[in-house]
């Protein structure tokens, strides 16, 4: 693996035709934005690009995608991915068949393994889409509509509508250079779809999380515990759980939330988030878990009562070493 | 009144010894922001500032409050307003002491009634930050740390953090070169205690609101009917309502939403939003009522069932004509 630069990516995309852009499974904002938008770049050159992913675009993202695609099968000359921090992400076959044969990495996590031959990688950008519009301006590029909104898009998912600490002074430049070029987008309509509706079995979910919150520490440590039971006589999916990770840490004064669920009996994943200076990853390590400072997890065995008790104690314990 | 350019402003400013500066009742993130970070850009150049409001600046605020105030007392050689359209928002006694004898407004309004003798209004600005940040510029004065919290607080307050439709490329620019000069500041945990936390006693609301929510015209309009009986049972406050009438518009596929307040037994306040395109001030005008496009209110009697009928079967005949 080398590491190359934003100007030497461009070079090469420049030098190259017939491409295969894959994107990792359980598609977001930001791969599918960073993936089409260079799609859509390269085919501006007159160049022939495909976006390769194992799971279906959700029809949330379904207003992002170029209307016109090419369905001609093409051999591909040069393969790459975008916001895929390694081969394994991509997911299902297609993590087997192009394990090794990844010529370009576009990436903005500096986790990335280097599993491509050559890595452009910008650890300090808020989203892939910052990096592949750097890309693009330095291919010379005429930024599109379409690729505006999937550029914008990604970039506004992957930072919380700007709202996390990864949004740095070059991301709000560019944001704001996409609106210069393209003032007629509805950009505050994508941000209303993107990070305010919700489903009525979301908003129904949320009814019930805030039924289920328990108060620890004094306020500061928040929990929710989602038992089996709980599952059952409400009907919620596994799979409705996505994204509750961090809903106790919405309350007033929580410094480090707790999100419990029970996959089978007796048996719960933990996921624990830090508000601020908590580290929560150090908390996980007690029980064989891990993760980032702010966010991490573990799994713990025992009744819903005795998990929670040790938890809140390793909490609290934390919470003085911190 | 004559209206002046933020040089102008600039000049007029720097001309100008101790300063009173005006901002509206009810403060908000962005009349406290534009307020004390010109009046501490004023105390920088070794002039005398203070701010005036006729309420308590509340406390999720006292953050953005410079260290250091000037208590001592001083006769005013400039009277300046921020963020205030119109004399009567002063409040209280302020009203009443300044009607009239205002020097200076500066002001993002296009609603602004004209009543200073010098308007300094930019109606594409997302926020009276955003105006005050171009006047600093002018006037050369070096942001400091605690103007830069101000001047991004109120800008990011304004936008739903960069969420809304004000949001334009220059106000993204502005919030990047703030960001560039004061890498230090932790601005995601401005944006989490500005949009993410709630008190128990609002998730509590939340839950409730959820609870009452009613699906009319195949879920294009989402309503939420608040009776006095309603706010008796769970003891909510007529205050704590402030900020709930978005509630509904968050459900997937709402085009429009009501919430609807039993102000006294059989009094409605009606307040009504559209997601996109629907006119609801149209709509609201048919009850006496009116406001903007996308927010208005009006006020209906009868029983909460003739209200609610009267009101979704004019959404419909709304719906048709938009």
């Amino acid at each position: 693996m080398s590491s190359i630069t934003v100007k030497q990516a461009a070079k090469r995309l420049l030098e190259s035709d017939n491409a295969y852009i894959l994107i990792h499974r359980s598609p977001d904002g930001d791969c599918i934005g960073s993936g089409y938008a260079l799609a859509m770049a390269l085919r501006s050159l007159g160049k022939r690009a495909r976006v390769l992913c194992s799971d279906e675009i959700p029809s949330r993202y379904h207003f992002m995608l170029p209307e016109t695609q090419t369905l001609e099968y093409f051999e591909p000359e040069i393969i790459i991915s975008s916001d895929v921090a390694d081969e394994k992400l991509f997911g299902g076959s297609l993590s087997e068949q192009y394990a090794g044969k990844v010529d370009l990495c576009i990436d903005h996590h500096i986790s990335n393994s280097g599993y491509a031959k050559e890595l452009c990688l910008d650890g300090k950008a808020a989203a892939a889409c910052q990096v592949v519009y750097e890309i693009l301006q330095e291919m010379k590029v005429a930024v599109t509509k379409e690729m505006a909104v999937c550029l914008y898009t990604g970039i506004a998912t992957d930072t919380g509508c700007f709202m996390y600490d990864n949004t740095g002074a070059r991301t709000l430049h560019i944001v704001a250079e996409i609106m210069e070029q393209h003032p007629d987008i509805d950009y505050a309509r994508i941000n209303r779809e993107m990070f305010v509706v919700k489903s009525m079995g979301r908003m129904q979910l949320d009814k019930i999380l805030t039924e289920q919150l328990e108060s620890h520490l004094d306020g500061k440590c928040m929990l929710v515990c989602i038992t089996k039971e709980l599952m059952d006589k409400y009907g919620i999916e596994e799979s409705e759980l996505e994204g509750v990770s961090g809903f106790p840490l919405q309350v007033e004064g929580a410094q480090v939330s707790i999100v419990l669920k029970e996959r089978e009996k007796g048996v719960f994943r933990v996921s624990m988030r830090s508000a601020d200076w908590v580290n929560v990853s150090a908390i996980c390590q007690n029980f064989g878990g891990g993760g980032h400072v702010k966010a991490a997890g573990c799994c713990i065995e025992g009744t819903a009562e005795e998990v929670k008790k040790q938890l809140v104690e390793a909490v609290r314990k934390g919470m003085q070493k911190s």
